[in-house]
């Protein structure tokens, strides 16, 4: 008979739950691992079992019976069904109190659906935010675990144990309940999609715009590395920029196509965020983005076409070609990342906010900004600021009213402008640059132009429209005297 | 006993319903008509009984009998559970053959599902989109139905009886099996979005921008509308801007708030265009920019921030002064709303085919910009020129490549450009006008930054790339020797 000794359980060890085990078993936990094909588990064993200490299991029975009470399972197997299939297999064998853990990237309605499920059996469900991919889930993740406060007693201490450190502080916190986690979780990986686009568009200004070299933009990317944009993406920016493709001696970046993948999480944050009619413009432009690239048809057709452009194709060249206004420029393209990159994450905090108001969680978003400074893709100097704008109390409606990035807009707002004018001109596509700068211009106004759209909707469909000088809903008669009527009268 | 006699019948009497049911009668129909409380029925009757043949009942039962057969029901309720709750009820009433049509603005995998049930039960189900407002309703509307061939034997002459007529042709054509008809209708309401909100933009930047009052604004639109971008919208503008608010004697448009609302038709369209991965930036952002007009709190505060503008703020002064270049200027926003609209509605024909795809229908994209020239809201001289593009044959992938928006887009490229720069350097929002140019940008561009992002991600996540000059997807080992390895070697 199995001897329950295990105080944690892994299912599934393909890369990320492999990893998440060793880093389990490396901090003093003994890790139960499960897999369904056996071969997974003894190449883990072979390769790290002398890692720490392992309950390896030929069966979900044995596995279950060599955790130690209350059972805490942790599954990392392929969304959807498979995660479906192997939750319930696990409640069919575990007993009330014991805590199963979902560590893929669940869709959070289905983490809520699956939290009621498994709460009406008895058992705790954690819907669990894992990033930082298979690296940060050997050397130390980011993780946003939902559930019950009664699944973190037991689970706070493990997952502190393994999540990467930030300024000490452990970077894994107790989001809220249900789905909350994978909610977080979701928008962080929207947030991350700006955040990559900005970079893209900031790159591509640089090669088209200025004809720099890749090497000479991953200096670029290395500078600004040492400053305010200071984040894990701008510091890979430069590796990937520095790396040489063996093959044929050229950039690497040169030789990679120039379709970009996604794997749905984008997608979901623009799609939820349509859904509480938060506008998530920069995420929005970014998902938008990688679409067109990966339409390689459409653009295959486009270059036969030879659509027409600015007589200037590309042409910042009498920019170039000056090293003072070169330089210049490219600290211009610098502000304009930083600005974008604001704004994408005071749309991103503004829809976990209305998240939390839809779904009734309580979510502490300066707290989010601390778990997200460390071991996740988005990690950035500048997340210590968010926190510290959430930090300094006080209800407020977006961070650019934060007095340090109204600031830090303020002072870059110039070269964002001139950034898009230059781009505009040279037809260079900057659809996330552009589009943050308008919301911002757009969330500035005093009287913005809808009063017109409006009017229009009120001609065709009798919507009505309210007045600035009366509370109440009006209609006018346009097919008639046009006069106005009040709603209700 | 009742007699049939009744070769149509429809069941909600609301504006839309009555309007339907009048428009029917005035044709020549005998129209069956029902409505949950009678009251409704019997206004009706008083007010328009007379304009052609109606036949009023009681209880559903009554309506249902008082159909010939095929019996053919228009169901015109609340969208959501009412209509569910009729088509059921319908249902239970009917026989097999007999035809339920939904004629609200159901989303269109409600609509699937609910075409599955019916069919199941023998009956047919038709959804049906409709467009035109009450006006349309009763004077001509323009109508997508969905459903199956032998629905459209029975209910085709009917619609076609009560459609808008363009060119002499009815503004109805069977769109497509299931959820075609609601798709498609759908996707309309998309493009009415961005259609509106670049006419918002173009009006802002009149306003604020050159410093023109509504009326002088309106007599601008008069003009556009003799032009290419004649059509119902730019029409109304005119006449909305002209309008005059008796209370206070000031422009109608100053005193409407200016908080734009929505009903849920543009959001879909973006949802389902993010699951289908096309890229319809226009909508989205302007969908986006009605969240944030609506957003009062939010702007409130943002008012009161005061948050940093451009030094010219609203700074077009130096245009706005000299008439010549005033001219010139709004000639240049013409074009660029030109510009603009082929973008979207580009965009959204791309929706279609890729939901014809997506879920099997047979779309004829010609015959559905054909029977949107009439009676709906984004009716148009432009639309002509969309059924010319795909009557002329030949697949291909964008409304820009065909050669007569081709050639338009590249008249117009130079102005969208300066506009486009004007309103970033005056802090003026112009989310779609920005959007949709580096769209066409984009779409332009031989060599993408995409591949940087391919890059990044294979870095941090192994999602692999491709190459440019070799098939087969690739990894480079990052955190090792930087070689690459072939995926599946």
């Amino acid at each position: 008979m199995t001897q329950a000794e295990a105080n944690i359980g892994v299912v599934g060890l393909a890369a990320m739950g492999a990893s998440l085990s060793r880093n389990l078993a490396r901090h003093g936990n003994t890790v139960a691992v499960f897999n369904r094909h056996y071969s997974r588990t003894e190449t883990l064993m072979n390769e790290h079992g002398s890692e720490g200490r392992f309950v390896p299991a030929h069966t979900l029975q044995e596995f279950v019976a060599s955790l130690t009470r209350p059972r805490t399972a942790i599954i990392m197997v392929k969304a959807g069904d498979p995660t479906d299939q192997m939750i319930n297999d696990l409640a069919d064998l575990m007993e009330a109190g014991d805590i199963i853990v979902d560590a893929g990237n669940s869709y959070f309605k289905d983490t809520i659906r699956r939290e009621k499920a498994i709460r009406a059996r008895g058992l705790h469900f954690v819907g669990c935010g894992v990033s930082g991919g298979e690296e940060g889930a050997l050397l130390g993740p980011s993780m946003m675990p939902g559930g019950t406060d009664e699944s973190w007693e037991t689970l706070g201490p493990i997952l502190e144990s393994i999540a990467a450190r930030a300024e000490g502080e452990p970077c894994v916190t107790h989001i809220g309940t249900d789905g909350a986690g994978h909610f977080v979780k979701m928008v962080h990986n929207g947030i991350e999609y700006a955040d990559m686009q900005v970079i893209a568009e900031s790159y591509d200004l640089m090669r088209r715009g200025l004809g720099l070299e890749p090497g000479r933009i991953a200096d670029v990317f290395e500078e600004w590395n040492e400053g305010d944009l200071n984040s894990y993406l701008v510091q890979i920016t430069a590796q990937v920029l520095h790396h040489v493709d063996a093959r044929t001696g050229r950039p690497f970046i040169d030789i990679v196509k120039d379709q970009a993948g996604m794997k749905g999480t984008g997608t979901w944050t623009v799609q939820t965020a349509l859904d509480l009619a938060v506008p998530v413009t920069g995420i929005g432009e970014a998902v938008f983005s990688r679409g067109l690239s990966a339409s390689a048809d459409l653009r295959e057709e486009a270059a036969r076409e030879g659509l027409a452009g600015p007589v200037q194709e590309g042409g910042l060249g009498d920019l170039a070609s000056d090293p003072d206004r070169c330089k210049a420029f490219i600290e211009d393209i610098r502000k304009a990342l930083y600005a974008s990159k604001i704004v994408a994450y005071a749309q991103g905090f503004n829809e976990m906010e209305e998240g939390a108001r839809e779904y009734g969680w309580n979510l502490d978003l300066g707290a989010i900004a601390r778990i997200w400074r460390g071991g996740c893709i988005i990690r950035a100097k500048f997340l210590n600021r968010i926190s510290d704008a959430y930090a300094s109390g006080g209800e407020f409606g977006s961070l650019l009213f934060d007095p340090f990035f109204k600031q830090a807009i303020e002072e870059a707002q110039d070269s964002w402008r001139r950034v898009v004018t230059a781009a505009t001109g040279a037809g260079i596509p900057i659809p996330v640059f552009a589009s943050s700068l308008s919301y911002y211009d757009g969330l500035r106004s005093r009287r913005l132009p809808a009063a017109l759209i409006q009017g229009q909707r009120d001609l065709f469909g009798a919507h009505t429209y309210g007045r600035v000088d009366e509370s109440g809903a009006f209609h006018t008669l346009w097919a008639g005297d046009g006069s106005e009527i009040r709603q209700g009268d």
